[in-house]
C-alpha cells in the first residue's frame, strides 16, 4: 500500500511519523529516510525518539533545503545525496523486511527545479515499482505529481487554514521538529 | 500554543501521535487522552506503542463510536465517558506539568448530534482557557467549530484526495489504527 501526505500545511512529517508510531506498537519493523532534512544545528525531536527503538531505522540523509538558509553547496552535492537516500529506500522496500518505509520530503527532492529535480520521477517510480505485500509506504513534501497520486492507495492533502509563520512565528521545538 | 487537525482526509490521529513521538524525543512529558475511541476489539498500535513510553500518559477515554458498530448503549454512558475525559484533560492542561496534551477526536465528541453532542463547546473552551505557558494542546477530529478555529495558533485541514474506505476496504492494522 502506498500512502501519500502532500500540501502545504502542517502535518506531512508529522502524520507520516504517527504512522511510525503506530507501526511500532504492532511489532512491525519500520525504516524512515528523510530526504532534504539534515546538517541542521537543531536537534529533530523524531530522531531522538527513533533512538529508543529497536525496530525502527532513522537515516536523515539530505543535506539541508538547497540554496535557501544560506546553503552555498553545489546542487550536485543534493543530487547525490538523493540519489543515495533513494537507492537505500529502494534496496530496503525490495528486502519484504520491513511494514512500513516511510520517504520523507522525497516530493519536495523531486519538485526540486522544475525538470531538474534532485530526482526524476522515474527513479522514484522504479523504487515503487515492487513493494512487496506486506510493506507499505509513505511518501510526503508538497507537490506531489499526478503519477504518484495515481499510484498511491491513499492520498490526503494538507491544507493550511491557519499557521503561526504567517505571523512571522518562528519554528518550535517539540512542534515542528 | 494550540493545533487543531482536522477535516475529513485521514492523517488526523496520525499527525497528533507524530507530534507525540517528537515531543518525547525532546523529553516532554505528554498526555493523550482520547475521545470515542475505547472498547474496540482491536489492538491500537499507538496504545502499545505508549506503554513503551515512561514520559507518555495515554487515556483511552471513550466507550466506541455512538449508535454506529452496532453501540445499544444509552447516549448518557457516552456523554458520561466524555464529561469524564474533558474533567481529566482540564485537569492534567492546568497542573503545567505536560508539554503536549493531545484531546484526540474531541471534535467528534462536540460535534455529536447538533446541538446535543457530548460536550457543549462552552466545556471545552473551559479546559482550555488557562493553557499553562510551556504546554501545547493538540485538537483532532472532523469539523471542527468556528469558536476553535479562532482559538488556535495553527490550523491543518486534512482533505481526503483518495482513501480505499471509498472502495470499500476495511480499515487496515498498522496503518490505520
Amino acid at each position: 500500500m502506498i500512502l501519500i501526505y502532500t500540501g502545504n500545511g502542517k502535518g506531512k512529517t508529522s502524520a507520516a511519523m504517527g504512522g511510525v508510531f503506530r507501526a511500532l506498537g504492532h511489532g512491525w519493523r519500520v525504516l524512515v529516510v528523510q530526504f532534504m532534512k539534515g546538517e541542521w544545528p537543531v536537534v529533530f525531536g523524531e530522531q531522538e525518539s527513533a533512538k529508543h527503538h529497536p525496530r525502527l531505522e532513522f537515516f536523515q540523509m539530505g543535506r539541508g533545503f538547497v540554496k535557501i538558509m544560506g546553503d552555498k553547496k553545489p546542487v550536485s552535492v543534493h543530487r547525490e545525496a538523493a540519489k543515495r537516500a533513494l537507492a537505500l529506500a529502494r534496496k530496503k522496500i525490495a528486502s519484504g523486511l520491513y511494514g512500513l518505509v516511510v520517504l520523507d520530503e522525497v516530493f519536495v527532492a523531486l519538485n526540486y527545479q522544475k525538470g531538474k529535480g534532485l530526482l526524476t520521477q522515474g527513479e522514484l517510480a522504479g523504487a515503487l515499482k515492487k513493494i512487496p505485500p506486506k510493506t507499505n509506504v509513505i511518501l510526503t513534501g508538497r507537490n506531489a505529481p499526478t503519477r504518484f497520486i495515481k499510484m498511491a492507495d491513499l492520498v490526503t492533502e494538507m491544507k493550511e487554514i491557519k499557521h503561526p509563520f504567517q505571523k512571522g512565528k518562528p519554528a518550535v521545538q517539540g512542534i515542528d521538529y
